[in-house]
C-alpha cells in the first residue's frame, strides 16, 4: 500500500554524498592505501568538514564560486601540511582528490535505485560537479535518469535556487518533486521551497566512531530506513 | 583495429535531434494522428525551421534565452495559425509540444550507445533543454553516463562555449572529447574548438523526401554509416 504522497511524485531528487554512497568508507580506504601515517578516518573526517566550511564560504561570497573538486583539492594540500604527510607528489595528490569520484554505493543502493526508478524519475541534487557524479555514476552502476547539481544553477545547496531549480528543469510544481536525504539541513531546505522530503538512515555516514542523530521527524513526508524501504513505501515493485 | 584516435579519446559528446533520434517520423505520426487535415510533413519540417530559426535569434541577441520547450511552443502556435489548424485547444498544444520529448532512438542507437559506453563515457550535447532530454532518454532506453545542453551552458551551439564546456566538465583537454552529429555545421563547431569529430550518416533525418548530402569530409576525424559503424571504428567490442 503506498503512501498517498506517491500519486503526486513525478520527480525524486537524491543527496549524494552520505544519502547514496558511503564517502567515509570509500575515501578512508584510499588514504589507508597510501601508507601516509595519517589516521585516515580523522583525516577524512576534517577533509568533509572542510568542504562544508568551504561552501559555507561560496555561499557567503567569500570565495568565488568553485567546483567541489576544486574545494576538495585546497582542503586536501591544507590537510596534508597540518597531518604532517606534505611529502605527497602532486600526481598523487591529483588521484587521492579524485577518490570522491570513486565512492561506493550502499548495500541498498543500486536496487533501491532501480526499483524507483521503475516509477519515478530519479535524479541527483548534489553540491558535487557535473563531472564528478557522472564519473561515479558510470563507475558505482547508479541508474540516475539524470544528473543534477549545484553546478547547473551556479548555487550550492541549501540555496532556494537549487532544490526549486529540480522543480524547474521538469517543468513540475515544487510538490510534484521530492528531495531524499540523509541530512535535516538538507530537508528544511527542501522543505522551505515547498517539496516533498524523505529522511534516509545512514547511521555508517560518518563512520563506525559516530553515533548519528537519527530520529523521525513529523517535518519530513517520509522516513526511511534504506531506499528499499522508501520503495515500499512508494508503492514500487 | 581501432582508429588511432581511440587511444585519446575519454568522452564521447553526442548531437541528439536526428543524430540519436528520428525527430521527422516521430513527431510527424503524432500530428497525423491528431487528424488535423494538414500535411504532418510539411508541418514538421516548417517547425524543426523555425526551431533553427528561432536559435539564432537567441544567438544574436534578439531574443531572449529560452528553452528549446518554449522556442518549439511558439513556433507551433505560429504554424498552427498559418496551417488553419488554430482550432487545437491548449491541452492538446501541450501534449503535442511534448512530442519532441518522445522521439523514438534510429535501429541502431541503443546497441551502438551500448557499445561505445563500454569503453568511453557517453553524454549528450544538445541544444534541447535537460528536461526535454531526460525525459527522452527515459523513454527510449538511451544510457547516457551524463545528460548536457546548452541549458547548462547557457549557450546554443555552435557557440564556442558548448563544445569546449564539455570538455570542461570532465576537466579534459578538448582533443580528449569527441563530437558525434549528423550535421556538418555542428561538427565544424567542435572542430574550431579543438574537439575530435564523427560525422554518422542519417539519410533519413529530413524525411523520406529530401534527399541529404552525406559525403564524407576529410576535415572530420572519423565518418560512420551508423552506431554500431562507429563502435566498430573505435575498438568497442
Amino acid at each position: 500500500m503506498a503512501h498517498p504522497i506517491a500519486a503526486q511524485l513525478k520527480v525524486l531528487a537524491f543527496d549524494v554524498f552520505g544519502t547514496v554512497v558511503d564517502w567515509y568508507g570509500s575515501v578512508t580506504r584510499e588514504v589507508e592505501a597510501l601508507r601516509l601515517g595519517v589516521d585516515a578516518g580523522a583525516f577524512v573526517s576534517e577533509w568533509r568538514a572542510g568542504y562544508y566550511a568551504s561552501m559555507a564560504r561560496v555561499r557567503k561570497g567569500e570565495l568565488a564560486w568553485a567546483r567541489i573538486d576544486d574545494l576538495h583539492r585546497a582542503e586536501l594540500d591544507r590537510l596534508l601540511d597540518k597531518f604532517g604527510a606534505a611529502r605527497l607528489d602532486e600526481a598523487a595528490r591529483q588521484q587521492l582528490n579524485l577518490a570522491w569520484h570513486r565512492l561506493d554505493p550502499w548495500p541498498d543502493t543500486v536496487t533501491g535505485l532501480s526499483r524507483l526508478k521503475s516509477r519515478f524519475t530519479i535524479c541527483t541534487l548534489s553540491n558535487g560537479n557535473l563531472g564528478l557524479l557522472a564519473n561515479m555514476a558510470k563507475r558505482a552502476g547508479l541508474p540516475w535518469d539524470l544528473i543534477l547539481s549545484a553546478e547547473v544553477f551556479g548555487a550550492f545547496k541549501p540555496d532556494p535556487k537549487a532544490y526549486l531549480g529540480v522543480a524547474d528543469v521538469f517543468s513540475l510544481k515544487p510538490e510534484e518533486t521530492m528531495l531524499v536525504a540523509t541530512h535535516k539541513a538538507d530537508l528544511r531546505g527542501a522543505l522551505r521551497c515547498g517539496l516533498a522530503t524523505a529522511y534516509v538512515e545512514r547511521p555508517l555516514e560518518e563512520g563506525p566512531g559516530v553515533q548519528r542523530e537519527e530520529s523521525r521527524d513529523p517535518a519530513f513526508t517520509l522516513h526511511a530506513t534504506h531506499f528499499n524501504d522508501l520503495a515500499d513505501q512508494l508503492g514500487c515493485p
